[in-house]
């Protein structure tokens, strides 16, 4: 190799999924191409000695743009979604791409597309969202997209605009086994959740906090064991996304124990959230904290942890769903307290994720640094085709990495660089943020945002290699 | 870096327990200094074009030249049983220094390195067994020796000479708690052992399959179950050696799912035998395999298949036990065939090891490469405080490497390089086999084996990293 | 007392659910209104000297008369059905009184009045099944026949023309709780029995046997453990009819040890037959013992034996389903073998129910004669609020007694009472058969069947007494 | 039956285990001889108009005169204790002959013998405490006890003078199987609770408090997991005796689940005592409550409390253990307050047993009358081979009964008829006492004690009916 390295990271303090270990790395052209103990000098060169250097975050489970029901908007399109992501640490995002009733999958994704072109200042891959698996897209469409680089779908079990019944997942399952692609599955039952809206609304118990009574554990734990039996039924691996608690953990590790390939996603909002942010009176204040499923209690955090800490978790996701609260577009659909059926679902994440997990997994004793790098990097890159290009500190591997800076520092929605309104975090504390983050060898954050607009690309997906395959 | 590199490896694709990827890797006074996309030219050359290049193993429980009741003698010392380490891709082992019931500890440290001194062909490390924890034993002893680098011990339920009581144990715990070490327990209860085996003999039954009903999985169970209820009393982690089936494996599931830090190893024996393998009949032919546990059945080797995929193994061992079948030392101690009882417990298999998972668990399709990686190398290194020197393929890491050979292979005990005078997996088809394992940079193996006698280096331990620590 | 008895039986063993004793059991106006060591001569007297001397059974799962879809047609009517019944021991029956998508619940219950007038020789009460929950049966006709009598019904997860969806079983179960009615359900996943179904007629798999593979136990443990959590939800007992094995039996523990009032009922056909009866070729013979859910296996039958034994279960039924082999109207419907999806569902065994469990249970060894009577007689009085009317040798009960014959005798068609044209007992040995059965003092078989027609009674049922309540 | 009854008990609301129902009890010598609608009259008549009749309560673990290392010693003979269970509504109790180290066991029977001699108020039993199996007691002693009538044995896992190791259980189970009787378990593991003494006496913690602390569920849950894997190796039913909570609890669910014959007692102080009633702080008050396994918290009483609806618990005893407060003799020994290693374990509770379940329990609406029938007197006599004669209202059965009045009363040691000088129930309200007591036909108890010292016989034991023998 003639040529110098177009960049040198010097003296960083490595952490793979694997190993610990201090090295330079040496980029060029935007890839890995070097790591070693004293590398030669790069055109340019940032040090990073005393500092800890992982691969940069892959979100795998976000919403960016994604059209809502009038008035209702996300406030994060891919610019800002994307700025946001990157500011802490994230510099591969997986969106979605939802098909409404009706539509072509093709047609979804193509809209999709238009929506991130020209914006995104980190990569992207799509999942796909099939709400109306006909013959077509059963048939045709899903196996062409999946070749064609859409290697992993999301069904719904609830949401009246999303949801499939089991005889759907089925089909839509039959299809990943026989192309090779990962399903991800949302489990809440529906007919539950109707039934005890119903009831909560005809007592007026429509303040946010009740939505967490709409939502206990026990519908997500029936549709968890639910979808762990059709995936057993077609014999193919699933992702349960958004594990909130106990109950959903206690199904997963039985699949497992059982031999089944159950694979699991928690977030942010199940480790710092509880029911009690949803309102302890009927203020609507707590329509911030509305997601599905709602963050349970202190029991259920130490439960999350636990399987983080233990294996039980693959991937580590913000479930970004980025709504304001003030204003007509979020929130408050139409300007107004609604009843907390009509609140969008869906609390801001993006940035936080990882500094939350550094923070109190990895600083806070409960997780190694290897576990950290592997739940918010290497398994979700393993998971939706993306690996080793992504999630990886190794040769080859894309040059997006973060550089950590270890010290305190408090969440302010203010310094947060979403287009949301509020986090959720507000005055958390943390003892950690990337002190820079770098997008295929380029600086985009280190302390103040760097814009790419246009330069994050669309990143087709392989097959996942989460899982051996005999 | 101007001096060149002494040996470059050159297109390996490269496994670690995380990622795989192309790389050529560079080696400097037998470590790993660089790995490029295109490395400068080495004073030694190594091409491992279109091969697989995993950490050398680190195998982390297995007996060499360990003192038996006369005339029982192991057939391994450390000059035969590091080479037949080194000839299967082991590139360092973690044998027993075993105290005897009045003996001090330091003493038995001593003897063991007059056993090792000058013999090893790979480095080495000593987990000390601990079966007379007096007060001189874990007041000084036990601090002491943990602090020099011997910093995992192992407790025996079972065995007269060894077995410790509950109150015993517990005592052990303590001290790995207050001092950052690692217990490895053997569990099975003894008493139960013992009333099995009166009764057999009682009843003639004394033939070599016997041994399989003296020891069934409802006595490692039960001991399993204890020893996890020992830890969590302690609050320390606890490594369960040698599980074999489907109900210890349950209680190891449930204590992970209470939050408690059990780790648990697993050996090819569990994978490969069953308890026919001790004899239909009673001939004496199935001696060959008596070890405890036993092998078990095919639904258990599912169990623990499942066990290594899903993460609740964390170590993959060969808990080698070498003694002959022949003669008067072994198998049948003074020349003749024994009860059961008096059958020296233990088989061979240092050198089988890796070959078989490799063959088994990743081409068979059962495991990914990484998964394999972290098995059989990472997370032993990790477990007990040998990482990243050890069991890594990174910056500053042992250049301990094994290029494989993927082909058929049939396992002839005339092929190995143990003292032993049989294998249990005589005739056993593999698809790989290691091509060439190199001991920090010297290769020791190519297809010949290439003596280093006194160049295996003693490893003094560090605390282990397998866990974070609040 | 002045007035004789009208009826002693002599030096009976009598059993009840909790005690055996020795006693003169004495009746008056079809009631037991002495139990006494030597009661004074009766008007008739019946020596059961040696003999055991049970409560009449309570069969609370029975098809009788029910509509089919043309041609298919129930063999057994309230005639032919209750004189089985008597004849093997049962002297109460609760067949079902099944609601039509778009009926009123009344106009199906005044129709199965109808069916029943003037036929019946034993004693019977309607559970309801509900297959249109509409405002008006839920708010209306529910309240109304529960306070009439009918205070039990079925919901099916599973069926076309009767599966309720999960928000419309909330609306049952929650008028069961309002109303203290219990309910049954069958729990089978459509979805997946549809999907499979399909597959398999796809593949051309069409044969009596593939019923089994279209219902395989995972759509029977996932409909269980979601029928759990609906239960869970409206915080209100059910009752899960005819457990097939081991993976339901484990769900029903699971709610069982978390405090929740499941109960459960299983059958002779999960005890007696396996899915190897349904045929091991194509052959049309196994159409016979097609029922849902299917027989298992012989280590499932152990499960079901386990349950029994140890209390699991509350009930044991026959789920009677009589449709002849032969002919048009049964299980070869127009006359012809069809694919398995159209073969009616359901086997007879009113008549072979009570000794098959007395011969193989009490007789076999496997639960105690005390056992037996709960679960054949007391419970399901209990659980349909009968009790201690029915199912009890008690003062005040109806004298409903069986006198058992304990000696070989192998079960023929021939020799049963029932209008179906097979057994799938044919040549069953059993160890013991009614030696006379009574039904409110009268003898309606001593060997030779006795008409009552039309004396069999309607009775309208009482809350259910299984459970406490606060 | 010409001579007229001796005794009618008129218009009782008889319940059994199984049926409750309105009837006249007759008797004639001391047995129930008629059971009826309107009986005779007899030369007694007591009016139970519009009470709940009960069968006599049978108290299956208590301990009366036994001797204590001094100066402790227990405050109840076979005088006081008779009384007050007598009083209490317990007909029947069955104390322990304990053996001591070195002793016979013939001699300890008769010694036990002696002490019960001409003191007894209500007839008595006694189960050996076996904690010496030398080869002369397992092979002579135990079988000849067994058939004189010693049917049930208890073996202890802890407490230095009684406890046997796994060899020693392994041998007494063994007996327990050749010969047709039934052991009982105390299970906590000794080294363990020896293990954290030390700990606690080292740090000064000594006040009645930590000897909760001495003894955390986890002694109990592994000690109860080993005794399950002791019987099912013998393959020999077992019965744990005073489980305490929930993680006992587990286990032994999960040995009925694999069809194992684990039978599991509770008591009162594990649904109405906390371990916060050992004390808050140091006080030395707590020392009443201090006994083994100690009360837990809430969390695990509503635990018990559904172990005993559903079914898990097979008998509900008092553990009655007499020491007084005060004075030299008890839990002061002589007459200090002492660490609490040497507080003598035991609480009093033979007379509040049945008042405080029927109150809670039935009254509360947690279980229904037959179930409370079940566990106070049904299945106690069931599982030590006294029924029917014990623990039934049937013909034949000894007219041992109880007639409940129910209305509020507060618990006074001061109303109590035990030697001890103090209730650990001090001022709970209760909602029913016995009216009246019936030993054999004879008021013991109608709201005065009526002494029928050494009326009380001597019951040899058959063997037990508990379960089925195939």
């Amino acid at each position: 190799m003639n040529a110098p390295l177009d960049l040198v990271v010097r003296h960083a303090h490595v952490a793979t999924a694997s190993d610990c270990f201090d090295a330079d790395i040496g980029v060029h052209q935007g890839r890995i191409v070097q790591i070693g103990a004293s590398l030669p000098a790069g055109v340019r060169e940032i040090d990073a000695r005393g500092r800890v250097v992982t691969p940069g975050g892959v979100d795998a489970h976000c919403h960016l743009d994604q059209p809502m029901e009038a008035p209702v908007r996300m406030a994060d399109d891919f610019d800002s979604g994307t700025r946001s992501a990157a500011c802490g640490g994230t510099t591969t995002v997986i969106p979605f791409a939802a098909q409404a009733k009706g539509q072509s999958l093709r047609a979804a994704v193509a809209d999709y597309h238009r929506r991130a072109e020209g914006k995104a200042h980190v990569d992207y891959a799509f999942h796909l969202i099939v709400s109306d698996p006909t013959p077509e897209v059963l048939q045709h469409e899903l196996p062409q997209l999946i070749a064609e680089g859409y290697t992993s779908f999301k069904v719904y079990m609830t949401y009246d605009d999303l949801k499939l019944d089991d005889g759907q997942i089925l089909d839509v399952l039959s299809v990943a086994r026989d192309h090779g692609a990962l399903a991800m599955v949302h489990a809440e039952n529906a007919d539950c959740i109707e039934w005890l809206t119903r009831r909560l609304e005809a007592a007026g118990r429509t303040a946010p906090r009740w939505h967490a009574h709409a939502r206990p554990m026990l519908v997500e734990r029936e549709a968890t064991h639910r979808a762990i039996a059709l995936s057993e039924l077609v014999d193919v691996p699933i992702l349960i996304v958004h594990v909130s608690g106990r109950e959903a953990v206690e199904q997963i590790r039985w699949g497992r124990a059982h031999g089944l390939p159950i694979f699991a996603e928690t977030c942010p909002q199940y480790l710092f959230l509880t029911a009690e942010d949803l309102g302890l009176d009927d203020s609507y204040q707590g329509a911030r904290c509305v997601c599905s499923p709602p963050p349970r209690d202190r029991a259920n955090q130490a439960v999350i942890w636990n399987g983080l800490r233990d294996g039980l978790f693959t991937v580590f996701s913000s479930d970004h769903a980025p709504f304001n609260y003030e204003g007509t577009e979020g929130k408050q659909p139409g300007g107004q307290e609604q009843p907390f059926r009509h609140i969008p679902n869906g609390i801001p994440g993006l940035e936080t994720r990882m500094p939350l997990l550094y923070s109190e997994g990895v600083l806070g004793g409960r997780i190694t640094l290897e576990k950290f790098v592997e739940l918010t990097a290497t398994n979700p890159a393993k998971a939706y085709g993306l690996h080793p290009r992504k999630g990886a500190i190794a040769i080859g591997a894309d040059a997006d990495l973060v550089i950590w800076d270890e010290g305190e520092r408090v969440i302010r929605n203010a310094d947060l660089h979403h287009a949301v309104d509020h986090t959720p975090y507000e005055g958390h504390r943390l003892r950690a943020w990337p002190a820079c983050t770098l997008s295929r060898g380029e600086v985009v954050w280190d302390g103040q945002f760097h814009p790419r607009a246009g330069q994050g690309r669309f990143l087709p997906c392989q097959t996942p290699t989460l899982w051996a395959r005999r």
